[in-house]
C-alpha cells in the first residue's frame, strides 16, 4: 500500500491564511517536511506528525534536492501520509514542479494543495492591489534571488506596462530599481517593499524607484523575507495601508 | 457603533481552497455579498448570514459598482459583519481596490483577506507550475475581459519571456493568440486552457499557441471560467496531470 504526498502551500506566514484542506493535510500527516519560509504557527497544525526541516541553513542547503526527493518517495512507499510544505504556493519558485516530477516518476500517489502567494498577499496586507482600474491592467512576478532570474523577464518589460512584484529580492533592490531605471521606468514609479506580510512583526517600506536602492526595513522586521513592489497602484496604499494594516479585533481575528 | 466589512477571496471554487480566516468570516457574517465567480459551495459556509447577490446577469450589472458601495456602507454604518466575496483573490481582478477606496472614503473599518487566485492555482490543479527552473523564472497575469486590458500588457514582453496567465480571456482566445504570434511568439508554445479549476465539472485543453483559437471544452465545462496559460511549462502537464487531476481519496480529501 502506498501513501500520499501532498505538495501543500502554507501561504504568507499567518495560520489563518492556510487553506482548510492545508490544514487537514497537517492535521493528519505522518511526517512534514518544512522550508525556512515557513512560519512556526503554522506548523504547530501538524498535530502529531514527525517534522523534518529541509530548508536552507546561513545560505546553504543542508539536504539537497534530491534527498528531499528521496525521502519523499520513501515516506509514500513505507505508507506514509506525508506532507511537503512550503511558504507561498508550491509552484511559484518553491521547486514544487521538480518535486511533483520525481513523485510522478517514482508513480507515487500525490497532490497540489496551493497557498496564498505572498505575490498577490504581501502587497494586498499593504493596501496594495496589485491590479486596479485604470492603473493596471496586469503584474508579473519575478524572482529575485539570482541575476538571471529577474533580468531576462525585467527586460522584456515595456515601462510601466504592469506591476512588478519581486519574490526573495531583498539582496539585489538597488540592481533590480537600476535596471529598471536604465530601462526606461520613471524614477517617481511608486514602489514598496513589504517585509514579513501577515505577520505582527511586519512593515511596510514605501517611496519611489529612484529611492528603492536605499529602503530599510524595521529593526523587527530586517531578518524576514521581503516583496516588493512596483507600480503606480503602490500609491493607493496611502489611502488603503491603514485600514489593511489594522489589527482585526471587532470580528474576532488575529491578524 | 461600525461593523466591519471584509473583501474577503473565495478562491477558485472548491470550498476547501478557501483559507481558514474566510470561512471563519462567512460563518460570522450577518450579510454576504457575492459575484457570479462563487461557488455555490462556499456560500453554503456563510450560516445563518443574509446573502445578496451582486454579479453580472447576461452580460449587465443589475447592481452597480456605486450600489455595491452604498450597501457595504449602510451595512457597517448599522453594525453588521459583512462579507464581500470575490472568486479568486479580492485585488486581483475583483474591483476590490475600488470598494476599499469608498469604504476608507467613508471611514468604515475593514479587512482584505487574500484568497487563492486562479491564476496560479487553476494551471496548478491542472499539473502546471507556472513557474520552474531551467523553463521560466516569472509568469504575467492579465485580464482578458477588454482588448484594452491585455493587448499593452503582452505587447510589452519579449517572446517566452515568461509564463503567460490570461484570466477572464475565453471569448478572445483568438485574438490573444494571434496578437502574440504576430509579436513573435513560436507557435509551437506550449498552450493550454483550464476551465473551472477544482470542480468536478472542470476539464483542461493542451496544444500550441497555433492551436489556441480552436480549442473547446467539455461539454460539462462549456459554461465555466477559463484560464489560458501560454509558455513551456505547460509541458510539464503531460507528467503531472495525471497524478494533479486524480481525485483524492487516499487521504479523505473531497477533490
Amino acid at each position: 500500500m502506498s501513501g500520499l504526498v501532498s505538495l501543500v502551500g502554507a501561504g504568507p506566514g499567518d495560520p489563518d491564511l492556510l487553506t482548510r484542506r492545508a490544514a487537514q493535510r497537517l492535521a493528519e500527516a505522518d511526517l512534514v517536511l518544512y522550508d525556512a519560509l515557513v512560519d512556526p504557527a503554522v506548523l504547530e497544525l501538524a498535530g502529531q506528525a514527525q517534522r523534518f526541516y529541509v530548508g536552507k541553513r546561513a545560505g546553504r542547503h543542508h539536504v539537497t534536492q534530491e534527498q528531499i526527493h528521496r525521502i519523499l518517495v520513501r515516506a509514500a512507499q513505507r505508507g506514509q501520509r506525508v506532507v511537503r510544505l512550503k511558504g507561498g504556493d508550491p509552484f511559484v519558485f518553491g521547486r514544487g514542479g521538480e518535486e511533483a516530477l520525481a513523485l510522478a516518476e517514482a508513480g507515487i500517489p500525490f497532490e497540489v494543495v496551493p497557498g496564498i502567494s505572498s505575490s498577490v498577499a504581501a502587497p494586498a496586507l499593504a493596501g496594495i492591489p496589485v491590479t486596479h482600474r485604470g492603473m493596471s491592467t496586469g503584474f508579473v512576478v519575478v524572482s529575485g534571488h539570482a541575476d538571471e532570474a529577474w533580468q531576462p523577464a525585467l527586460d522584456s518589460l515595456a515601462p510601466g506596462a504592469v506591476t512588478v512584484v519581486v519574490l526573495m529580492g531583498l539582496a539585489h533592490r538597488g540592481a533590480i530599481a537600476a535596471r529598471l531605471l536604465g530601462r526606461g521606468w520613471s524614477a517617481q514609479t511608486p514602489s514598496a517593499i513589504v517585509w514579513a506580510a501577515s505577520r505582527a512583526e511586519g512593515s511596510t517600506w514605501r517611496g519611489t524607484l529612484a529611492e528603492l536602492a536605499a529602503a530599510s526595513p524595521s529593526t523587527e522586521s530586517a531578518d524576514s523575507p521581503g516583496t516588493i513592489v512596483v507600480g503606480a497602484v503602490v500609491s493607493l496604499a496611502e489611502a488603503l495601508a491603514p485600514a489593511a494594516a489594522r489589527p482585526i479585533t471587532a470580528a474576532g481575528g488575529s491578524r
